[in-house]
């Protein structure tokens, strides 16, 4: 997490002229945020363009809108106003672009939206002004690699996925690292994380959290069948190899957005992608601040901090 | 866990006149171990009745059989040489009929399947002679119950299972106990395990190791959404009622070899079966020295006991 | 978990006419209500009685007072206004004596403290007048053998504890279960602990929820050097000898309010006390309702429940 | 891990002209392989210097001694013929000298101790001659701030660890990172570890297993009061700093081989230490191999795995 001095020092709106707008599709909720929010970025000055899908559920007369593939040739930075989800969708795409993204919850803080709808004025006005934190995090690339000699391009910010379906009890599956045999494991599945990912679905696994600035990847078992298997945190430099050896109705997910049917001897080979999704924050953002919240960790009570 | 003491005071050969054999399905190396069994028991004027299917894989001539679904009416006792596998689908078909199973292991310990084929000779003529440990286990009934109308029933000696399918991330359920609502749960699924199912499935799904005397149900969910969401053990007297709410691609198992499909509004209704399993163990059977020897717990180093 | 339907058809305040009040110790603002009880009880003719602890911090002109020892002989039932804590002590000192015990929260549900300050009063009318669930809470007894020959006894409504102090990293220790070695441990510490108990310590030790219906006893390890070491339930009949074979500065506990110094040799002998503690609880009293608020989990949508 | 493919391609006795010999202290079976491993280095024109508290235990004729304490400057590399725990003190006393060690196990494989007495002279023949493998293993260093303004310092290779004495039931802390406040936490105790520390007491707490290269600091909560803390993974730049709240009976410790009494308002400071410790491993070293023979992963059979 690396703070923009130059940019804070001689805010340029051009870094920032072109802005995206991206609402949780099909929620009524977020049209008058979104009618707000676009009013806002025109009376500054800013170009707005809608995203395509967005816009079909939230008609605002007078800006312009692109399909979601297009904005990152349109769009200097994107903002989305929804949840984690959202932001997921939206950052995928940007990545390749390395146009950042700025994410407003609805009311109740995300993992990746921070913004708050009531303040959202406010802490856009700083952020698009040149004055955030910036922050970069990785993205997984997963190459499905099937017995017949075709393959498969995944991508992920979260998480890839191999696992059981419901006709079969678990997986034998065999993990390589780095192009070395790792180890086998039996269980209902695997989850490859990034730092992102890691308070995602890796977390209900028993996976540790791992703060974003960590180059890591994590792979943690799902209700693995020996009690020794437990989550590992290798280099996010590493190349994970994953084969299916045995499991009927496996598939292989990537933020649960794509999903591969696997048969036995495939294998989906896991990397860091080339490209990093970027998130803009408000001055002051703060990580830890944010998990509080999410998993209710009771704040300190002041008068037992020692002065 | 209790003794037969007037049995064993008083052998009589007549309790367990006829017996059944069943082999794991399918597994070549069980026919010569089957064979010496039966040669064994026809020697000492036991009547030998091979399961149909286990008779299909090893020929043996000069023995009745009968389908797994007549042997109940047909023997005594049923003697099984395989897997933990073999014996809980024996053990189903047996409780109604009150039949005792005895396992018989191919070379590595089961929960369920505790003598060696070295010693099995030893061990079956003891037991058979009145000189055992009977151990009764716990099935569950499960009766789905559709939307449409319709209702399905299952049985589990393990555990009945509700999970999600391969197309979904996850599955939203809501859990009665005796007719009042206790809890919700978004999760890979959820699993009803029996005090025998404590060391299956719900192990790897950091269940606790129950104790077969204990009367209880286990409630363990699978990758839980929410962290405050653990392992819940009831009373055995308790009706479980599980209601899917969300969830596509959805289905329910008994001891895996049962499977239904649901669909939203779909409930499963978890009781103690009517009936139980019998199991025979040699005298001293030890229910912890198994767990120390299945789980790896190192034994006690002699010299560290105090005297 | 019984209704007492005979008292609930024709109360008779016989049975609950000595009343004894309790609040945590040093608590100043559970002055006014420990008053306001007070007042209420006298008011209805009931003998209000106070702990002699309790009315040094909260002197009620007018009551009588006796020392917690003397309270079982002195009283039908004791009302504690308090957390969990102060029910715990209560209830051990009147467990011998079949007096039932009532316990108020200050504003938060305790696990064992289910009514609330805001009907405090309509509750105790309720209850006192012979409406009411009533549950059985099983004790420990924990006697301690020394190498030296001598011994003592604790007694417990949560857990036994034997642990590690701070001068060295793990314990070992040898766990009989009647009478029969069942495995060693090396860990920081092991529980023993009773379904009540289950959601105190050993819940943070990764120990299952017990029903208090469940006529268990649970094993926790506490950081087990083996990762094959798992929570363990046993049949609350069963008697628990757990011997320190290594360990400096080791000690065992009983509820946190007895602490026993050990030394390498020595046992506790851990079972189910001859006195179990009796809970009162209004009409409609819900253990999952107080698991759900206390884990907050979250409530069902009711929009999601079929109909 | 990096190869060394200079020295490899050319070998220079000179590099490790001499070798520092340790033994597992009072512990007579190493005495033999000692004078084995002697004779088989002096033969080789290599300078022993035998580690002083070794020399008191196994007195080996003819070689030169030196106080744990002066090994750095008088040696080029060590062997530690031993367990972890001896490997953990000498690096910890070698890292601020740069003298690599090389662990040999006496019999069972250790976490850091790869070498099997068997292949002692061969492996060691190789490294000494050039042909190893290197790691790099982060130290941490810890500052212990009193409140009456005294400070002291211990260095951890695997852990340095806060928790609760005997007389207590748990600890309050608060974690700040990098100088702002991250969370508090009620538990037995919390653990800041190495990559090399996650695979010793913090996976007992149920920490992840991390890889030597991943440059990161595990925090893992013991027996934490809210179910929601989990192990936490952050960068090894980040200064952690821990402060006791509350807790009598509480020390801080380092390795488990320094030990520093606290007092509330008292904290710890951790961060990576200046030095690393140099591990020498042979050509071919595999730090998976190590995890599936240490932690019982069955290894992959081979008819099962994909050509």
């Amino acid at each position: 997490m690396h703070a923009a001095p130059d940019a804070a020092a001689a805010p340029t709106a051009l870094a920032f002229r072109r802005v995206a707008l991206v609402g949780r599709y099909g929620a009524p909720v977020i049209v008058e945020p979104l009618a707000r929010l676009a009013a806002f970025l025109g009376a500054r000055g800013y170009d707005v363009v809608l995203d395509a899908n967005t816009a079909l559920h939230a008609a605002l007369a007078g800006y312009a809108s692109a399909p979601i593939d297009a904005l990152g040739s349109k769009a200097d930075v994107a903002v989305v106003i929804g949840g984690d989800g959202t932001m997921l969708a939206i950052a995928r795409h940007l990545a390749p672009h390395g146009v950042p993204v700025i994410g407003v919850n609805q009311g109740r803080v995300g993992f990746l939206t921070d913004i708050s709808l009531a303040r959202m004025e406010d802490a856009l006005g700083e952020i698009l002004a040149g004055r955030y934190v910036e922050e970069s995090r990785g993205l997984l690339e997963a190459t499905v690699h099937r017995r017949d000699g075709s393959s498969a391009i995944g991508h992920a910010l979260n998480d890839v996925v191999m696992n059981r379906g419901s006709t079969d009890s678990m997986i034998d599956c065999a993990v390589d690292i780095d192009g070395r045999f790792a180890y086998t494991l039996r269980a209902d599945g695997i989850i490859v994380a990034t730092s992102t990912g890691s308070t995602a679905y890796a977390l209900s696994a028993q996976g540790p959290i791992v703060h974003p600035q960590v180059p890591a990847i994590l792979l943690v078992p799902v209700a693995p069948h020996a009690l020794t298997h437990r989550p590992i945190v290798i280099n996010d430099t590493s190349t994970v190899t994953i084969t299916l050896m045995h499991g009927r109705d496996t598939s292989a997910h990537c933020d649960w957005h794509q999903r591969f049917d696997l048969s036995e001897g495939d294998s989906i080979v896991v990397r860091r992608d080339a490209h990093s999704a970027r998130f803009l924050h408000p001055k002051g953002h703060d990580h830890f601040a944010m998990l509080r919240e999410k998993l209710h960790w009771s704040e300190t009570p002041e008068r037992l901090r020692p002065a």
